[in-house]
């Protein structure tokens, strides 16, 4: 089954209150510090990162159905496409390009374009390791998770670390037969 | 002398790069959360807002002045009047209200419209006394002494604990002579 093109996110962003992206890069960034600070490992500040976001995602869900008008999704492949292109765009203002689908169509790549996450960003040494952007996997497990979609995410091209591009795999692991709150519009 | 009205900051927030408010909110309330988890005393998070506030405004103020096309202020009336109506507009999207001046026309509130840090947000009785929003007064103190004016900054009404508004009082402690090294643009 071809994905459907979703629409753009560009009405549902022009739609939503929003605050100066500076503003969060910086505060963001005064997350990772803090975690960095408080946590002794960096694989722990990973972790932590992934866990805020996902708590972040499951809420975040609601306001994405509420204001992107989008109904449910055919397939993982049509779902893939509609967070890079919709929800990027509606929560960051940005979009990402799906690419490197494997043979079952259960996992793929998200490549951002940019990432707000990172202004201002070097990361010292001390760093190896940190998955800086971290949360943004969190955010997207926890939403999938939410619409019966159990995921793993995970970043594996960081330009923090020297690599050219911001890219995250995300993999379908089960989904579960339809029981969510969320009513289609159909 | 009267305070000069500013521009509204709309122009200057219709320039900036945004992301999704509520994206912003419950990011700010994860670290919120995490502070709670990590350090023992509600008071210890207060302060560690503030820091955080603080490191964010240092940094935040080249923005401000990059982007809003204020040039300095002749006094401190009008510097609130700035906040007020420029900072807070362009940074989150809403204004204040500078009101309860002193008789030496040192110390003021600001009365925020509406306060996009709060959205979801009910505090649990063992919250007492946390000021959960205190990063908005770090930030205000690190972006007025990064243009020479050093402040306290505190808030006085919470509508989280109860208060019919956000109020923040702001003082201006001591006022260094001209050395910043941001040209006035006249």
């Amino acid at each position: 089954m071809a994905p459907v093109i979703p629409r753009s996110g560009d009405a549902a962003f022009a739609n939503v209150e929003r605050v100066n992206a500076e503003l969060f890069t910086l505060t963001y960034g005064a997350i990772v510090r803090q975690l960095l600070t408080d946590l002794e490992e960096v694989e722990e500040v990973n972790k932590q990162l992934d866990q805020m976001g996902y708590n972040i995602g499951v809420r975040l869900i609601d306001e994405f159905l509420a204001k992107s008008n989008i109904s449910r999704c055919v397939d993982f492949k049509e779902t893939a496409e509609v967070i890079a292109k919709v929800g990027f765009k509606m929560f960051l203002g940005v979009t990402a390009t799906v690419t490197n689908w494997d043979a079952e169509g259960t996992s793929c790549s998200l490549v951002l374009s940019e990432n707000p996450l990172v202004g201002f960003v070097e990361l010292p040494d001390t760093c190896h390791g940190l998955y800086y952007c971290n949360i943004l996997c969190g955010v997207i497990r926890g939403a999938l998770e939410m619409v019966s979609m159990k995921t793993e995410v995970t970043w594996v091209r960081d330009m923090l670390h020297g690599d050219d591009a911001y890219e995250m795999r995300v993999k379908l692991i089960k989904q579960v037969p339809e029981e969510y709150p969320y009513k289609d519009d159909e």
